[in-house]
């Protein structure tokens, strides 16, 4: 940390605009989208129909969810040229360099010419986004070329069908769809922003989206799930991550998942995913790693006040499926994808270029100074 | 126009950090860089020392100026996997689609790992971005597949020679120099912000300049060049330009290149490329353009009191030297991105995640609603 002023304190507290999808942390729910309780979503909606609310403005009746669900599965498919761009990127390579690549590459190709193809361009990378991914990690880590149109009704089965070459099961692909409902939107958090800032500008959807996808690739934003696997995966009992924990903890270690800029008490998305990562524990016949998660979220509560925020059970869960951790943060982005294109409409509704000011600390005018005379 | 109020209202005039590197619009100069007056800069440095100025703090030596032209010279190369890439774009694709993405492709081919890596992936994308607008749009346009590596000592004199397969006039080189020069910073403008708001979640540089370059591409930002150009070219004569612009002033119609968000009286940038643009003019024996370009700028200052912007007599400098179009706003990337980096390294400097607050606008708190009872 530095003894310097925040640069701006980044904002906190100050409005930067309205919006009507999302509320974080005001008093009663938590977490609602467009005024429904996150814990009702997760419990009674599949994602789709979350992705309609916030794309649409209302819930689906069933004759439109239906249709909808029909349409995303028809936009699944890779044009030859992206799938020629993602075979060029290393199997090394950051996951979320290829999401942002690849995001990026659609543009080129089904440029959005005019605001009026809005929600073409929205519903495109709500069903697309999984295919780039899942084809660039299995071609370039099994060498295969996947055909990444599926016949699953599913966001979150799509994805894990590209993954694995089967149709999950019935629990993973609910999970997958609690998991998607949960990231889906935050307000104005850093990605989001971004989309917006660009938004402002009167930029192209997918300018928006990829400017997103990178902000949320930053370790203070996304990837919390990933960090947060990467410390509990290597324990092997409750007393183990104890023990480190209180290590971790003494050294002032940070410990990712925990804590949240917004919420004070507690995340409302922790004990639905938690619950899920209960069930898939069971459904795999875990005996380590859920109790080293439940041990930790106990210890850290205990020791520091911190609750676990959306992203420590996910790490769990995720895992129980099989996904491997590289992947964890791209899914966040399957499903944020839905959070920022809503984003971008009201900006574009309501529209005025975000430009704020800076307080200039550097030099005061000066003359020059010709290039003999510098040191 | 709407008649709902602003959302945010952009954020106009509140403080979103600090900066040393650039006023805008303080009394006195104008516009300065680390102090430094732009006309002097203009007048008397050459783009890579100003590139250097930005993103290492002070004027270099003679040596350290030799030193820095001989390494970006070196690094102008394009690694296979992302000519692969550009080749893939079409020809009818977005110029800032494909800067956009080139950005990207490069990130995952040469990830920065670490922040001590800054200055080095600055310096990589300053040296490679008209290398890859050139490749891409001479592969695309021409066929050929150019070498990007050439003997030019500064970035602007690379960009053409690549463009025109031939090392430019000394004159053109100039140009280069001083438009680049007057693109390269700008303090809190929308692109650079949004640089700012992804490097405030710790995110890469890549992603950085890639969310930057999204912003630019937005028609309230990057292309006011473009559209200028546009306009002015249909005129024959002053007379028909005069006409014209009376209509469109009658008509309510937009017309680009002038005004600003935060000059109030003129934009100190304007006088120094419109005698640049003068100077072209005479080397080009052209009687048509520059006419119609200082007749609308008397026009609209005697009708509106609007003034020409750093855009307007950009558009006739860069048509006379041969320069197409749809490559203006890439040239703005490849000045920009010093002023984008440098702000990206002082924001993790200080920094603290950019995640404003929003007016909540949306419905209450309400039940959910069975998917048979919907409407």
């Amino acid at each position: 940390m530095t003894d310097k002023p925040l640069a701006g304190a980044g904002l906190r507290g100050q409005s930067a605009g309205s919006t009507a999808l999302c509320t974080v942390g005001q008093s009663g729910s938590g977490l609602t989208y467009r005024g429904y309780d996150i814990a009702e979503l997760a419990d009674k909606a599949r994602f789709e129909e979350v992705a309609y609310l916030l794309l649409k403005g209302k819930l689906p009746t069933q004759a439109e969810l239906d249709a909808y669900i029909t349409r995303i599965k028809r936009l699944r498919g890779l044009p030859a040229p992206l799938k020629a761009v993602l075979e060029q990127i290393p199997a090394d390579a950051h996951p979320m360099d290829v999401m942002r690549t690849g995001a990026s590459m659609l543009g080129n190709l089904e440029t959005e010419e005019h605001f009026d193809e809005q929600q073409d361009a929205a519903d495109r990378l709500l069903a697309v986004l999984p295919s780039i991914i899942c084809y660039w990690y299995r071609y370039s880590h099994d060498g295969v070329r996947i055909d990444t149109e599926t016949d699953d009704d599913s966001v979150g089965g799509h994805f894990l069908h590209l993954l694995r070459d089967e149709a999950p099961s019935e629990l993973h692909a609910q999970v997958m769809s609690v998991s998607l409902i949960l990231y889906a939107e935050h307000e104005f958090n850093a990605s989001t922003f971004t989309a917006r800032v660009c938004a402002s500008t009167l930029s192209d959807m997918h300018s928006c989206v990829t400017g997103a996808i990178g902000s949320l690739r930053g370790p203070l934003h996304g990837g919390a799930n990933e960090a947060a696997m990467a410390m509990i995966e290597n324990w092997t009992s409750a007393d183990e991550a104890e023990r480190e924990i209180l290590g971790m903890l003494e050294r002032k270690e940070k410990i990712m998942g925990f804590g949240h800029a917004i919420y004070r008490e507690s995340d409302p998305r922790n004990a639905i995913i938690k619950k899920w990562s209960k069930r898939l524990a069971e459904d795999v016949g875990d005996s380590v790693l859920y109790p080293v998660s439940e041990r930790v979220e106990a210890v850290m509560w205990r020791e520091k006040k911190l609750f676990c925020n959306a992203d420590f059970f996910h790490a769990s869960a995720y895992h129980f499926m099989g996904i491997p951790t590289k992947l964890f943060t791209p899914i966040f982005v399957c499903s944020r994808v839905t959070g920022w294109c809503a984003h971008v409409f009201e900006q574009r509704d309501n529209n005025r270029i975000i430009r704020p000011s800076a307080d200039y600390v550097g030099p005061d005018a000066r003359d020059w100074l010709p290039i003999e005379q510098r040191d």
